[in-house]
């Protein structure tokens, strides 16, 4: 049987698993990235991984290796430019470099980018000609299906929805502006925001979760309570929602579209948080798109790095 | 000589016009739209312009009529949906109607699109693959241009940057959402807002210019004030580049694009607010987009609509 490998390119370990072409994950494996030694070392490292998981496969035809990278990155070469987590890589031809060691197509993506082809190809995202996928985890990713294929802009670094202004006026976003919907519902923000407001809550179920240290906080703990009915918990995933939706109506006004699916952590969060986006979202876009909207989870989950990179192949 | 007829369709009058292949407007008539009527009373209105313009050229070659329309634009069969201020229009295949009356090709766009489209190919848009157009007057209208063509979304209906939320807890819409940037900076709301602002500041050069009357208000007058160095009025354009760059700073962060062009009444501000639009969009988008910013005042004015709808032939 033929299979694809699909490496999630991360700051400190490297993911790689092959990948049936209905998108089944089938073997898997993970290496240190090694990032700090420089991009030829990341290089040697997705050269392991891959090689580790075609053993596995024995004389089975490998159609390519997909790769999800932080970063912009540019089809020409496989390009990946200023990756996060990586110190000095600048830019550099990752997917042709990969290529010539491992001798077969490569085919680069940025990660949210990848993850958004994944829902398309494998999950919530298939029947969808255009879908905007948003990662709620510890920054917000998106990635722009438009008319099948994804978005990149004049550069490829197009969708980053998480740094839509939510508020003109509202705090500060570690990308320098103010008020992007990450500052309000990234993973560190998100934490923040419901410490401070605990301590008026001295009710709340998420306080004896916690074991009473803040530092305990995260998105998980906020959806235990949440699940076991504590009000408060509820009322922080309708907050997020809020703010979450006002950003999503933005970018469907922009691109006239309909269609957004939801994965990272904090989409565990499920109905709470969901129906706040809905409900957001209904009342702020324009009426001709309002017929169209629809939330949806998505359907990869744990396996979106890798099975999201091998749907680059697919 | 070879010409093309541009049309531009308003609520009220049709404005059509000759303009040579090099985008030079040549003649141009006006009757009234008759939209009330339905149509079949447009279209023959369209007609009757095209063809007083086409007496003047005698023989000349007639290449084919563009029409900038409002409301939603399929591109099959130049259909209008639902534009504004023509009661009981509903969707309506107008290109085809007008081709099968006068004879010749027809195309048929979104007003703000067309205005985008006249923009690359004779004016401000010259030499870029990317940006993104915004007409400030009553409304806030966007037309956006991705690899060189329009881009339109699902449906027709992309590029409504008037309705980016800059605040999600903001003044109510005329769409019904909350905080889009049309709410502070379409004239209506902009002229409201100067003048609860005015009360309180009764030095102000723009109290005189408006005879005390806040019904004469309009941003004319706050740019006369400006040019005469009146400190109100150049803040007034200072806090409207605020509003206009956060929105524009989201949509460059979701597009991956740099370069703004400003048309519309509002952009004879000049100075003062291109400046407070520049430096607040290089402040919030993120950093690989920067270098790129370029803000820059339209070139068409006054004959934008006509020879912006004759771009859609040329």
């Amino acid at each position: 049987m033929s299979y694809i490998i699909g490496v999630d390119l991360g700051g400190t370990y490297i993911k790689a698993g092959s990948v049936s072409k209905d998108g089944t994950l089938l073997n898997q494996t993970s290496v240190p990235s090694n990032g700090e030694i420089g991009p030829d070392a990341v290089v040697a490292q997705i050269a392991k991984a891959v090689d580790t998981i075609r053993q596995k496969h024995g004389g089975e035809e490998l159609l390519g290796v997909g790769i999800g990278s932080p970063g912009m990155v540019d089809l020409d070469g496989g390009t990946v430019k200023y990756p996060p987590n990586f110190a000095g890589w600048k830019v550099f031809r990752l997917g042709d470099e990969v290529a010539k060691k491992i001798g077969v197509r490569v085919e680069v993506e940025n990660d949210a980018n990848a993850a958004a082809v994944g829902e398309q190809k494998f999950g919530a995202g298939r029947g969808f000609n255009n879908f905007i996928m948003v990662t709620l985890g510890t920054g917000v990713g998106g990635g722009f299906i438009v008319d099948g294929k994804v978005f990149r802009g004049e550069s490829g670094g197009a969708g980053e929805i998480g740094h839509i202004t939510i508020n003109y006026d509202g705090p500060l976003c570690g990308c320098g502006n103010r008020g992007c919907v990450e500052a309000y519902v990234g993973q560190k923000y998100l934490s923040r925001r419901v410490a401070e407001q605990l301590k008026s809550r001295p009710d709340s179920l998420i306080n004896k979760l916690i074991g009473g240290n803040p530092e305990n906080l995260e998105p998980k703990i906020i959806s235990q309570a949440a699940d076991q009915g504590d009000a408060f918990a509820l009322e922080v995933w309708k907050e997020t929602g809020r703010y979450v939706g006002a950003a999503v109506a933005a970018a469907f006004n922009l691109f006239d579209v309909g269609v957004l699916i939801i994965g990272g952590g904090v989409a565990n969060a499920g109905k709470p948080l969901f129906d706040s986006i809905e409900e957001t979202v209904k009342g702020r876009v324009l009426s001709p798109i309002r017929p169209r909207v629809k939330i949806l989870k998505a359907q990869l989950e744990n396996s979106a790095g890798i099975v999201g990179a091998a749907a680059l192949i697919a």
